[in-house]
């Protein structure tokens, strides 16, 4: 994940974007992934000026910038990736998938800007835009016969760049209390209630069925139980057993 | 990457929609990345059926099934995972960003079905459905005053699951020997059983406790019972309950 200081390197680049949905859920996007650099090339204007008023990613579409040409769009940029969905298009550019690409960004954005480029919504990016390329990024989305939604696109190569290959359990505040283990005895209590409670409901015929007895207790330590939970258990059973032994 | 011929074992589960544009972005989504089974609990009539008619994602929308609840909807799956912004809500459930959870997904899915919640636009997932789920997940978007678009977090949650890291671990097969996971449509039975005992014996006061029903399932999810034990399970539990009902 690149510093946070760095993500204000990573220009956005919407190149004729047609549809105000579109442009809105790409602001939105960047928002979520904490990107702000927002650029967009010779957009529909009305589709633009719909954006702006959308709900959720005010400041970075309040802060977009509107350039006439790629060129200019990308001119203070180190390194400039366009990307492509590579249906019937000859590429002259290498052809990066988006997971690895993505690590080339991110080493760039240490030192440099970088621009992604994504194209309009019916015919992505022209042969001229490419030009401007360094190399091109695909995600790889199967069945060719449906491109991919340019607000989808552009949050998947916006969360592959925040992406933390590393991570495991969430660093939000988790209130999953995982809660000391339940002891043996605990486990005993719960084995010797639910046995007993077998025995009253006549699903154990005999008062001693060792063999039942035992396949109850190992199901209650397969439970693997913890401390809290052990003692829900616990007073359900009792409860339940204290309502069989009135029947007796 | 999961075998192609596994992806058919995980379930999207939007549940309660409201959007029809959403509902396309997630079908699109889905498409995009191979996935067929999209599940819709309960959603606003208009938007599935403005949504079924939309372009570009037809089969997965066409073939989408309608459920009345969470329960009906995740009964087949092994493995039920919400996921959630976690803003204000207090978490009963272990919290895993989308990049490990996705692993565990997974490896679940190469033996049995999975289903991935996600909630309504506004709200997310209800207390109510989040007792079906084993576990969490969040997508790690900053700015947690901005919640993420639906067909952006269904796409960035498919496609972790068809990612391909070079730096991932090599595929070993990861058939164990355990009997296999029981269903959420087990899991159910069971909480029914154990909270229809704790009705009979006075243990739940009124009738229709949601509060204790939910705290029963989540008890029952986290047992991550396998297919045999549940069967035990239902089969005593059964047995209490007949005798207890006897006593009525």
């Amino acid at each position: 994940m690149p510093a946070a200081t760095h993500l204000d390197r990573l220009a956005v680049v919407l190149v004729s974007p047609h549809n105000p949905l579109n442009l809105g859920a790409a602001a939105r996007a960047m928002s979520n992934f904490r990107f702000s650099s927002l650029r967009v090339v010779n957009p529909y204007d009305v589709a633009f000026r719909d954006s702006r008023s959308a709900v959720g990613a005010a400041e970075v579409l309040t802060s977009a910038v509107e350039y006439g040409t790629v060129a200019e769009a990308v001119a203070d940029c180190a390194l400039v990736v366009g990307t492509t969905a590579v249906r019937h298009r000859e590429i002259h550019h290498p052809l990066r998938r988006v997971e690895y690409g993505s690590r080339l960004i991110r080493k760039q954005m240490a030192s440099g800007r970088v621009a992604i480029l994504f194209g309009s919504e019916k015919v992505g990016l022209s042969n001229a835009d490419l030009s401007h390329c360094h190399w091109l990024m695909r995600i790889p989305a199967y069945g060719d016969q449906i491109s991919m939604n340019l607000g989808q696109a552009v949050a998947i190569c916006l969360y592959e760049l925040i992406r933390d290959g590393r991570a495991r359990e969430s660093s939000g505040k988790m209130k999953s209390s995982r809660s000391k283990t339940a002891t043996a005895g605990d486990a005993e209590r719960i084995t010797a209630s639910l046995f007993e409670a077998l025995q009253k409901s006549g699903y154990v015929r005999s008062n001693a069925d060792a063999f039942i007895e035992e396949k109850v207790r190992r199901l209650v330590t397969r439970m693997n139980l913890n401390h809290d939970d052990a003692g829900l258990w616990l007073g359900m059973l009792r409860q339940i057993l204290w309502k069989l032994r009135k029947t007796e």
